[in-house]
C-alpha cells in the first residue's frame, strides 16, 4: 500500500547520519548478538521468532487436499528507498504476493539479511520499521531469520531475502500451463507503476505527478476471487503477477507453459497518465516494466465478467480489466493488437531493461 | 562429506576462464529463462522446481502431533571453493542442519541466487554441481528458486540463501532453553576445522596435513540419536551445530537461554592436529571457530553414556566426545577448566573474528 507521500520524497534519499553496521555486528559475538535481539527481532514481536532457535516450529493443521505453498525471493532493489515505499514492503509484500498467485493463505515468513559494513543503523531501522509495518497490514508472521555482515564493497548496502510458507485450498489447481483458447486475461490495475517508480528516482527525473511503487500485498484480493470464481475447468486458470520484466514476461511464460497464443488490446492495457508521460520520455514500453502490486489473471471466458467485477469491488482491483484473450493460434506467443488495427507479437527482450528494480 | 582432494587443492583457484554471466541473465529475459531452464533447475531434476511455478506445491502428510520446521540462512563465504567443499555444499547441508538440530527431518529446500555481473560461468556450473550433490548424498528436494543479477562491484562474486523445510516427529520438543543443571554436554567430533580451512585459504598457508573444511549434513547423526535417546526430562536436551562463534557460541547461547552455567574440560575438547597447528600458529583460540559439520547436544546425565556410543558408532560422530556439563553455578556464563586446573569464562568476542566464514 502506498503509505509514502512521493511529492515530497527526496531521491535518492539524504544519506543517514549516526552509527553504522559494523563487520562485528556479522555473527557468533556480542555486538551480534544485540543487534538481533534489540534491533531486527523485537518489532516483528512474534513469539517464535523471539525465541532464537536456528529454526521455527510451527503447529499446522491441514485440512484435507490443502496442501503446502514455499517459495523464495531475494531483493536487491537499488535505491533502498524509493516513493511509495521501500526494499523492507517490497520483500514481504513480494513473497506474500507469490503464495498468493498459487491461491494459497500466506502464514509464515523467514527475513534473511545480507547487510554492507558501513550501512547507517538509521536506514536499517527504517527499512525494519517498514518490514513489520508490511507484516502487520498482511496478517503473516515472521517467524525465522538470518543476519550476516559483509565487508565494504561486498555487496551494495542491504539485500534481503524472504522466503514463505502458506496453505493453498482443497481443489485449488492453479497452473501457467492451463490456458485454454477462448479464456480471458484480466489485469487488476494499471501497469509498470514500480518500474517506472525506480527508473525515475534513478535517473533523478521530476515530474509534476510524481511516480510511486504500486507496492502491495494481494492475497486478500486474491481470496475475494477465489471465493466467487473458483479454480477448475469452468473457472479461474492461473494467476501470476507482472514483476521483472512486466505484462509481457508473464503473458509469454504462460503462453509457452500452456501451448497457447495470447493476443491483448492495446488500447485496454491501463497505463497511469504520468508513467505514460514518463514511459514516453525515456522510449520505455510499459508492457515490459514491472509491477508490484498487480496480478494477471486468467480466467474462463463465459466467468469473466464476474471475475472481473469482483476484482473492481476490492480497493486493489479498482482498475481492473479484461486486456485480452487465449487463442489457438500462435502457441507460445503473445501478440499486441494496436490502435491502429495492426498486430504485431510481443518479444520478451533478449537482457534485462532495468536491473536491480526489485 | 569430503569429497574434494585438499592435498591437490590450489587455493585461491584459478579464474576460470570462457564465458561469464551478465547483467541480462538477471530476469524477465529470454537470456534469463535459458539461464535458468538449462544450468540452474535440471540438475536438480526436480518434478516441482522443473515447473517454474512462482511457488512450490507440495502434498504433506502430517502425523498427530508432528510440526513444521522452517529456517533461512544465507551464504556469502568467500573464497567460494576452499579445501574441502563450497559455497554450494554448504548452503545445502547448512540448513539441512539447522532444521535437524530441531530433532526435525529435512525435506525441502528453496535457492536463492544473488551473481555479480561477470562470474565465470564455469565457476556457477561448479557450485550447481556441489549443490546437486549434496542434495542427492542427503535426500532432500530442492523444490522452489529464485535468480538475481546485479551489477560488478554491487556484490562478490555469489551469494546463495536457502530456507528450508521439514518435519518435527510428535514429542520431540529441543530448545536451547531445555539444558538443567547435571546434563551433559557431548561434541559429535573435532573442532574448529570449517574456520581453518577457510583461514589458511585466504592466508595463503600451506601445512604438511592441509585443512579441510569438515561440511555434512548432520540429519542422519541426528536420527540415529533421536531413535535411542529420545527428547524430554531424562533424555536429550537441545542440539546446535558450532557454526559461526564455534563451540564457545553455542554452549554462550544455551546457557543464556537456560539460565545455567556450562563447565567445559580443555583436555576433552577434540582438535585434529593439523587444525591445531594453524590455530597455534595464527594464535587462534578453536573454541571460537566454526565447524559446518559438528553438532553440540545437552543430554541428562544418566543417558549420556549411551548417546555417546550411539554417536561414536555413525561415521560423522566417530569423534564424538563428551566435553562438560551443565552447573547451577554461573547462570548464562562458560567456564573453561585448563589443564592446568585452573578454570576461566569463556566470553565471546565483541566483535567477529573471521567475516565471510560461511
Amino acid at each position: 500500500m502506498k503509505s509514502s507521500k512521493p511529492e515530497t520524497f527526496s531521491c535518492p534519499s539524504p544519506p543517514a547520519s549516526g552509527e553504522r553496521v559494523q563487520l562485528a555486528h556479522g555473527g557468533g559475538s556480542r555486538m551480534a548478538a544485540e543487534l538481533i535481539e534489540k534491533l531486527l527481532v523485537p518489532g516483528f514481536a512474534d513469539p517464535v521468532l523471539s525465541r532464537l532457535e536456528d529454526q521455527a516450529t510451527l503447529e499446522l493443521v491441514l485440512a484435507p487436499g490443502e496442501r503446502l505453498a514455499f517459495t523464495t525471493d531475494s531483493f536487491v532493489v537499488d535505491p533502498l528507498f524509493f516513493p511509495g515505499g521501500s526494499i523492507g514492503e517490497l520483500a514481504i509484500n513480494g513473497t506474500i504476493n507469490d503464495l498468493a498467485m498459487g491461491g494459497a493463505r500466506p502464514l509464515y515468513l523467514s527475513v534473511a539479511l545480507i547487510i554492507e559494513e558501513g550501512l547507517p543503523l538509521a536506514d536499517l531501522e527504517r527499512v525494519m520499521a517498514a518490514m513489520v509495518g508490511a507484516v502487520r497490514a498482511s496478517g503473516v508472521r515472521v517467524v525465522t531469520g538470518d543476519t550476516k555482515v559483509v565487508g565494504r564493497g561486498a555487496c551494495d548496502k542491504l539485500f534481503i531475502n524472504t522466503s514463505g510458507i502458506g496453505l493453498v485450498p482443497a481443489g485449488v489447481e492453479l497452473s501457467a500451463a492451463n490456458l485454454r483458447p477462448g479464456d480471458r486475461i484480466i489485469l487488476s490495475g494499471t501497469m509498470a507503476d514500480h518500474g517506472m517508480a525506480i527508473m525515475s528516482c534513478r535517473e533523478g527525473l521530476s515530474f509534476v505527478s510524481p511516480l510511486a511503487s504500486d507496492t502491495a500485498a494481494l492475497h486478500g484480493l486474491v481470496e475475494a476471487m477465489l471465493a466467487v470464481v473458483p479454480p477448475g475447468a469452468g473457472g479461474l486458470r492461473a494467476m501470476r503477477d507482472p514483476t521483472r520484466g512486466g505484462v509481457a514476461a508473464v503473458l509469454s511464460e504462460m503462453a509457452r507453459a500452456s501451448r497457447v497464443g495470447v493476443v491483448i488490446a492495446e488500447e485496454r492495457l491501463p497505463v497511469a497518465p504520468p508513467v505514460r508521460g514518463a514511459c514516453e520520455l525515456l522510449g520505455i514500453d510499459p508492457i515490459f516494466v514491472a509491477n508490484e502490486g498487480k496480478l494477471l489473471a486468467a480466467v474462463a471466458a463465459e466467468r469473466a465478467d464476474e471475475l472481473l467485477a469482483v476484482m473492481r469491488s476490492h480497493p486493489l482491483g479498482r482498475e481492473s480489466a479484461i486486456i485480452g484473450e487465449v487463442t489457438d493460434a500462435n502457441p507460445g506467443l503473445v501478440a499486441l493488437r494496436t490502435i491502429l488495427g495492426t498486430s504485431r507479437i510481443v518479444d520478451l527482450p533478449a537482457g534485462e531493461q532495468l536491473p536491480r528494480i526489485c
